[in-house]
């Protein structure tokens, strides 16, 4: 029954991001439903699902536009950062700007962005106005990490400020917004904050380790291509702290020196053999634990086992 | 007392949107202060205060944040634009993605639509619909000409649709939230609603024939940038409909043909004398006619005479 029913609320929610960017304009549609149909984990949207079964609510489709605008959130997000970051490939598909064009691309970004707007608009407040904090959080991660990249001034505080807004902030809100809408109290939305908040950092670390660990095919996208622009360095740099081998320079100026000699793969090897990889390795799991134990005030159910392995699903996965 | 409110309501509306952009994130706080506070006609939020007065409302304090919201889209928009058209100035100063980069541009931009987000989420619905599926038609109308200039493809019909997305749809918009919020009768809306529409042609029609024949330093950008990318061509070709002297060719690749020899210069010559552009200023004086003609409803007031003035404002004006 409940495979049954997240099941069907993920089709509905599939279904919905590809019926909401119908227009006549044939490359908004095609550039949209090119990035929505090329996959991703869906777990943001997941988490909306069982956030509202967990916390009693009795009519799914209730929150299936809820759902699907907190992914629509981060697809429009992934088309901008793309386009910043110079990534041909996402989610093992071309890149929507390498396909159809800077132009385009930055303007299917802003018309994902609306469609955001237009699937949360019937919600009224205060449903409105979390998503709204929670996107203005999003974009002014990204802003940092762009900082972070360009200034390679980077240390565990920026590090963490950077993944808490740019990722933990839409799983937070998908947690709460889930909660909220099946009635639950404030102190159970307080708890599924904590857990939206503990995954979404968990979730971030890893990433950002694949990054430099992963195996691109598996990933879809290029592997080291953070690292490559001075971003990757964050992790190792920021969870350690500065003492995981690295000084305190300018990353980015670094790759830039070692430019005829593949600085890139010699920087990942020195992640990789610094020790710093497996401190964030640590800190994730860490982060996953304080996620499940969040779920402490919610009954027992196959819907709170779900939560559950989805922190490990989160921590262990390779891509 | 009728000046004295709009120019409190303008001024509170300015306050707010130097008030929303604040954040702990310098760059963006910084891009969006510098683009806001570069000026503009502030057009669109004088609409939101006029249609307020205009259908009675009595509190003009109750649509500032409404009024912030149009002026925010319309900024972002810009905002994103200056990158796709590689325009270096904008109001008289440089453009966002000169100063910061158009890494910083593109999120300065995303983080200005998600702050039209925060200031219309209190007002709930219908506005949140109303303004969504306006920004939809926004970035609609930005693709379908950024599709011409690529093209060439263009006439009458298509050159309607450009400007009725682009443009006309926010300043329709903006007419009905502020009759809508007055709590005017559906026949007002409706009449507001067409004096939106009509204005906001009358306005883009203008707009670029100022990009063929306005003064640079007047105008704070720069004149024929339209021209150069196959755009500017788009007002005479679509007016004309194809009789304007120009061949459905593709404007861009003509102008790519005569790059040697000043194109931009040849092309915007070749448009003042064809006599397209007075067929394209007529028709903006017969639109703005028609805007006129919707204000019958509304009872004689100086907000009312307010109203008719703009229309010569946006008809006659020089910049």
């Amino acid at each position: 029954m409940f495979d049954y029913l997240i099941g069907e609320g993920m089709e509905a929610v599939e279904e919905t991001l590809e019926q909401v960017v119908s227009t006549d304009i044939e490359t908004l549609q095609d550039a949209s439903v090119h990035i929505i149909t090329s996959g991703g984990k869906r777990i943001r949207p997941r988490l909306v699902l069982l956030s509202y079964l967990a916390c009693g609510g009795k009519d799914l489709a209730d929150v299936y536009d809820l759902a699907a605008a907190v992914e629509m959130v981060h697809t429009a997000t992934l088309v901008h950062d793309d386009i910043n970051d110079h990534s041909d490939f996402r989610r093992g598909k071309v890149a929507v700007h390498k396909k159809w064009g800077r132009t385009f691309a930055l303007l299917a970004g802003d018309f994902l962005f609306t469609k955001v707007y237009e699937l949360m608009a019937p919600y009224g407040n205060p449903y409105n106005v979390m998503m709204s904090q929670a996107c203005v959080k999003l974009v002014e991660g990204e802003t940092l990490q762009a900082h972070a990249a360009k200034t390679g001034e980077i240390d565990r505080e920026i590090y963490k400020k950077i993944i808490a807004r740019k990722t933990a902030s839409l799983f937070e809100v998908s947690m709460i917004m889930g909660a909220a809408r099946a009635g639950a109290s404030d102190e159970v939305i307080e708890s599924m904050r904590e857990y939206g908040y503990n995954l979404g950092m968990a979730f971030q670390l890893v990433d950002d380790i694949l990054d430099v660990i992963g195996d691109a095919e598996e990933m879809g996208k290029p592997v080291g291509l953070d690292v490559a622009q001075g971003r990757g360095v964050v992790v190792a740099e920021g969870v350690a702290n500065g003492s995981g081998g690295y000084t305190n320079g300018a990353p980015a100026a670094v790759a830039q020196q070692l430019e005829d000699d593949d600085p890139v793969k010699k920087m990942m090897d020195r992640m990789r053999d610094s020790g710093a990889l497996e401190l964030a390795k640590m800190q994730a799991a860490e982060m996953g634990e304080r996620a499940r134990k969040s779920l402490k005030p919610l009954a027992e159910s196959n819907i709170k086992d779900a939560l559950d392995e989805l922190v490990d699903m989160v921590v262990d996965r390779s891509k």
